[in-house]
């Protein structure tokens, strides 16, 4: 389908005033936070926009697969669907060559689309800081400052039907993983 | 956020009961389909629902991070695109494998949610027909059998705003693949 595009942003000024986005969704965002967690939610590193090498807005063209829309009938989601695919295959492969991909979800799209001349008919699916990092963590960092914790496996793998007891499947996966 | 379920779908004949959503979704989306291209559609292969090795719903709890709402004041659909990451973690890791995955996108959710027990807040994002294939194409089924073309890299590179030239980006990708 491809309806997306890469819009690489690497202007300093850009950059500042979609971090200024940034920062006010955070200052709308904080009320809706527990109290008792919003100190820890100030702390957290949420973004690198200026920081970062670049930015890299991943954007969906909802109109683009007009002419041939296979599957779009039932689920007119599936094109921000592919889209999101794209990002994370872009993220696996930055990964894999040893660079760093932050996902900005505190943003006002409304504002991001301003700024960056995105026209109605097109969503900014995903906005990216890219770039080296000084180091993986071996976890995200969300679990390591104890925003929330891993939910264990069992609680997400069901079979059948939704809510269907999934012992049988993880008993399968243990036995696959030690062969 | 880990907002997903991972439902994997084995029985004979839930998988018929998903088979049959599937051939109707199929008839009605024909209607929308150009007239012309109404027998490619029905010749392209789309799902493998009933002769893969099992099939696989991956949903998305809506109200799993009520507790914790980082990022979701400004885009609630981030635990959406959450889950479509995990789809496509997925079909990746499967890929490597050697293992296929087909992504059923012509399918009445209501009549699946209601077929597999998911609850209203529990939205099926992906629909997989997943297990060992005879092949893998060098190219995705819809381009080699003609229904649609890749679009070239050049019209979905831009740089700093939307339509904003990508030619110094793709100069710079060319530039780093000759290295």
């Amino acid at each position: 389908m491809q309806p997306w595009n890469f819009v690489v942003i690497r202007d300093t000024e850009r950059r500042q005033a979609v971090r200024d986005i940034f920062l006010a969704a955070r200052e709308q965002e904080l009320p809706n936070i527990a109290e008792e967690r919003q100190a820890l939610y100030r702390k957290l590193k949420l973004e690198g926009i200026c920081e970062s090498a670049l930015n890299l807005c991943i954007t969906c063209d909802r109109t683009r697969s007009k002419g041939s829309p296979l599957g779009r009938w039932h689920n007119p989601e599936m094109d921000i669907y592919s889209t999101v695919c794209a990002v994370q295959n872009f993220w696996l492969a930055a990964r894999a060559e040893g660079i760093g991909v932050g996902w900005v979800s505190i943003i006002d799209a409304q504002a991001l689309k301003g700024l960056l001349n995105i026209p109605d008919h097109v969503v900014p699916v995903a906005y990216l800081c890219v770039g080296h990092v000084s180091e993986f963590a071996p976890r995200p960092d969300l679990e390591l400052n104890g925003w929330g914790s891993r939910l264990p496996l069992s609680s997400l793998i069901m079979s059948e039907t939704f809510g269907g007891n999934g012992e049988d499947v993880l008993k399968e996966i243990a036995d696959e993983a030690r062969r």
